[in-house]
């Protein structure tokens, strides 16, 4: 877990990516049974989320993805994409193309950074 | 081509499954770029398909993705799933499951009903 406010909690995918993942605190199924504020502040954080990581990480693309079929609770991933990293440009749900290092910024000071600017 | 506005269009992805992609009508490369009104006229369309699509098909659950790693173009997809659909509970994009005919009412009637509610 990586940080938690009374409507979202977010939490770290452990990948070669930079990747997070959003919950509510209310479990909800679908993107569309969420009360505003919850939505609202899904949309804000996704937003936060997604300009530190372009910012920081200076990545190829930014991925959002809401599936929930293995367990039926409202998430979003979001993940920070590049042109070598093992799965591009698949989904990191799809086929491998590759097998790679990637030399990235430290993670733990984007944390910090992304930490400081949800509070 | 399903539906436009002044700030997105519609398409149709053919497929077994209900699954309608999002465009903005100005051609942003990540979410976080594109200005508050098309960022609110995707959420609105979003949520429109996703209660439309709750609504007439009661699939097993909504799956949203917005990726672009092939073309670097802001874009939604949304997907109805079923338990028995060739790749639940895996992504559209993950491991075919099985190979199966779905009985789903008519996409036209579909269409019918959700463009009556976007108008």
């Amino acid at each position: 877990m990586l940080y938690e406010n009374k409507y979202i909690k977010i939490e770290i995918e452990k990948s070669q990516i930079p990747w997070l993942k959003i919950f509510t605190q209310i479990p909800y199924k679908e993107f569309s049974s969420c009360d505003l504020k919850t939505k609202e502040e899904i949309l804000k954080t996704l937003d936060i989320i997604e300009e530190t990581m372009l910012d920081f990480f200076k990545p190829e693309k930014i991925n959002i993805a809401s599936f929930g079929n293995y367990l039926p609770l409202l998430h979003f991933h979001i993940m920070a994409r590049f042109k070598n990293d093992n799965f591009f440009p698949e989904p990191m749900w799809g086929v491998k193309q590759r097998e790679n290092e990637l030399k990235l910024p430290s993670f733990k000071e984007f944390y910090k950074i992304l930490l400081a600017k949800l509070d």
